[in-house]
């Protein structure tokens, strides 16, 4: 895929020629003089590549290098088996293409930087470039990239469906109102609605886009706006077959950071987890483990708490070998008005979470696609069903058996490496004190 | 990437197996009863597949077929030359898995609707069930595909940017405010600097996500929210290297599309555009050519307005061979405050615009990187750089050449498939009257 003829293809920040010749492009993120010539270690777009400068060419090139330097080298590579990449660049010519006016608030040539959170935060444009912090965005570039092509190869359909909307699909205080030339408008939650309409014309959909919740608790895990992977599918035959859509993408997005993302797995020491057969446990059960397993009496009947969270996955690898694990079949009313009820167990919904690591990162399940039965759905609620009329157009059309879910992109990222703060998997996080930078 | 158990692959709405069966997942679109037999045809996720049903098969399954029903048929695979795929289904087998309560309230399964395009977008959820319809989303689903393989093979990284902001990045009264837990926020009318930001991250990076422009015209060329294609590069040699990176694109993305969308185009009769060299023209020949090739004199001094790029491009065609043009040096005062000006041609900026087919899809240029130079266009723009201190970081620390566009899709796919109104080109469009469905 080479385009810009003589100088392409541009990888990771370096051109790397036949002859044996290389350009790099990059920050000097490091210079060690050793007398008679010097080791730089050069930033470049994804790398960190290492470079021997001798004092003649140096002293052609006019201006010094500086830590900071933004450059253009030339030379020639030579295998170097103590290097990162297994080479180095003798260089031949330097072009300094800018010099900093300033020292960065953040040691990013430091092998691990050891600050804190809000000093990471409030200095996120510089502090990203510390080849720890754009290791984690790499990882979760690639948890999309398979995301897409998983589904993409399944018979999905990725859409864009609007964040500014007239009506919130979950419901609740949680949603950022504004102004739409005069008419209260509000911000996606998710793109439940749409994807379920879209399920109508293509059966099968994704998207990949962020969501806003203006939930109001600050905590480490919890973001105000997200990136939500979601997916929507038609034609079920249960339940069963979103889980196993979602076990399936799980296990491809593992075998793919294996492949893509070594160096980086490697570098933030993460362990990937295995993705077996998931273990499946009904909420009552689920509430019923708590109690008698752990011998705690935790949360609500309605919903798990973070606490259970922790020790269902405890008991899951433990008791079940496994490091994620479904609850199924939540108490009905607690669920959203889409959600199918279970005929089989009354006053349970078709719904699950995907629990991993001590997290939920997935809430899904099956909605209801018969038209008499959401109106009726809505009632209970207390909705109107006039106020969902584009909505119930589908349903008064047609609609297959469908359902979905929704997995938090950052969250996921979090998990796979281990991190206990959401805010380290999101490039510049939104919380109830942050909207900055 | 098949992952449920003798099920899959699910493509386009059916398994076809080896030993000659197949499954077909969808919707009744049609139904012809030729006595003895029926002729039907299902439209499945992505595709319209003939199925024959006999008399007696039919009896097996109890109720009567309807339009609209959704439903699984399983089949033997059959060679036919006149149907759409070059084969049809022999069903001996019936499962309906749902009934519609309403008929459409738009002709789905006229050969095309012929409704206006308020009934169509009043009805969205429906209308997009058309193969018409879908067929657009479709190819735009491909130009996102292009746009992302293209990037990711040429050392760009995707990442994601907050969409609640804390300042504009392009100014102006064009913008969404909300309430952000007490503080004015706002919502991205670009990933501008953030983008420039993550440049310092990793050299090369891309964007595909919504942005919102509060714009109080209705036109059929404006959207209050898309999808912007946006990229930005450093290391650049000049604004150059931008407009050969998005000409690079374009060709890859209009094969791309010749090699998946081919039923498509031809379903819409799109005629694709062929992508030589770009012709580049300067604004003020640009302006000069208005005036000078077809007698008018258009517009102000600062911008082209929409008759002008109509006429640049009808130029361009005739004159240039070409339905794209390259409109360069735009006069700095009108262009944003991160815009580099061109220190051989003083008070024009560069940037540059893509116009294709009468249309600018397009605007991009050179950034400015020195910290000194920033600090001051702010200033000559009547900004306070204190507000814009946390972008200023990166120009302080260090900042290589760098440039980049945003790239409208649904402008893209509007114009690739000649369509008047931007409308028909986004799935549920947001303008001045309309944030429904």
């Amino acid at each position: 895929m080479s385009y810009i003829e003589g100088r392409k293809p541009w990888s990771e920040g370096a051109t790397h020629r036949e002859d044996g010749t290389s350009t790099v492009e990059g920050f000097i993120h490091r210079i060690r003089d050793m007398g008679g010539f010097s080791f730089l270690v050069v930033r470049t777009g994804r790398a960190m590549v290492q470079c021997v400068l001798e004092e003649s060419v140096k002293e052609k090139s006019g201006r010094q290098l500086e830590t900071g330097d933004t450059v253009r080298l030339e030379g020639v590579r030579v295998p170097e088996t103590r290097a990162a990449g297994g080479f180095e660049i003798r260089i031949s010519h330097v072009e300094i293409l800018s010099r900093p006016s300033a020292q960065p608030q953040v040691p990013l040539t430091r092998r691990k930087m050891d600050i804190s959170i809000d000093v990471n935060l409030d200095n996120r444009p510089i502090s990203l470039r510390h080849p720890h912090e754009r290791a984690i965005f790499i990882i979760q570039e690639a948890l999309v990239q398979a995301f897409r092509l998983f589904l993409s190869g399944n018979g999905f359909t990725e859409v864009h469906t609007p964040k500014i909307q007239a009506a919130g699909a979950e419901g609740g205080a949680n949603i950022f109102k504004l102004d739409y030339f005069g008419h209260p408008a509000f911000l996606g939650q998710s793109p439940q609605l749409y994807k379920q309409m879209m399920v109508g014309v293509f059966g099968r959909v994704f998207e990949v886009a962020p969501v806003f919740r203006a939930e109001k608790h600050n905590t480490t895990r919890h973001l105000n706006e997200y990136i939500s992977m979601d997916f929507e599918m038609g034609f079920l035959h249960g339940m069963q077959d979103i889980m196993e859509t979602e076990t399936a993408y799980l296990r491809f997005a593992m075998q793919y950071l294996k492949e893509k993302c070594a160096a980086e797995l490697a570098l933030l020491g993460a362990v990937l987890p295995e993705v077996g057969a998931i273990p499946v446990m009904k909420f009552k059960d689920a509430k019923k483990t708590v109690v008698e397993y752990f011998g705690k009496k935790l949360g609500g009947h309605g919903d798990l708490d973070p606490e259970e969270e922790v020790l269902l996955c405890e008991y899951a690898k433990k008791e079940l070998g496994s490091e994620f694990i479904f609850i199924t079949h939540y108490p009905s009313p607690r669920r959203p008005f889409y959600a199918m009820d279970d005929p089989e167990d009354p006053g349970y919904a078709f719904s699950f979470d995907l629990l991993f690591r001590g997290l939920e990162i997935t809430t899904g399940g099956q909605r209801i696609h018969d038209h008499a039965m959401q109106v009726g759905k809505m009632q209970e609620h207390g909705i109107d069903p006039a106020e969902f009329k584009d909505y119930l157009q589908i349903h008064a059309c047609g609609m297959p058996p469908h359902g979905g879910l929704g997995l938090g992109l950052e969250r996921l990222t979090q998990q796979i490496l281990g991190y206990k703060n959401i805010r380290q998997a999101s490039l510049f996080p939104r919380d109830l004190k942050r909207m900055l930078p």
